[in-house]
């Protein structure tokens, strides 16, 4: 559920959206073929998601570089999901492009 | 509920973690205290909070630079809050540290 990472640097996106309350069906089902995806993608190294209260969705994605980034971004199937997160998921989202400078945990 | 940031580049705090299911009360009086006091840190930006299944806590703050991180780290109230939560709230629980290179967003 905490994704396992290699050493700092690397990059995340931080995708904070807040979701609609409609089509939720295809909303979850979409969520689920995107994680899918992601898995196939050059350069992933994993993600966080959960979901808050008001319909608060905050999801982590790691990446090895800029370009896996950029390349997951234009994935064609990611796209379309895309463009359904703006007409029926998110009343409103925003995405942070980040570089993990340093990283540090705790497990009981 | 979406932080409301500056123009990139500023700093962000990836805090990833599992709740332990102990001292309810307490981790969310924390909580809601920790908040509280982030807002008066200079440099302090913002956060966003979502809990998920299984106990998932995903919380991002926003800062102006690593210094402000780096005084939010050592203020002494939020240095007793972390121990707490590493006797008490939380199994485990990762922090990155990460520069914000560029952010952008859509609202219905």
């Amino acid at each position: 559920m905490i994704a396992t990472t290699p050493e700092a640097p690397y990059w995340a996106v931080i995708f904070t959206a807040i979701f609609s309350g409609r089509e939720e069906a295809e909303y979850a089902e979409t969520a689920e073929a995107m994680v899918t995806l992601a898995h196939t993608m050059p350069g992933f190294l994993g993600y966080e998601s959960a979901q808050g209260e008001g319909g608060l969705e905050i999801t982590v994605s790691y990446w090895e570089s800029e370009d896996a980034i950029r390349a997951w971004k234009r994935q064609a199937d990611h796209i379309a999901a895309q463009k359904r997160g703006r007409e029926a998921f998110y009343s409103a989202y925003t995405i942070r492009v980040a570089r993990v400078e340093r990283a540090y945990g705790f497990r009981a």
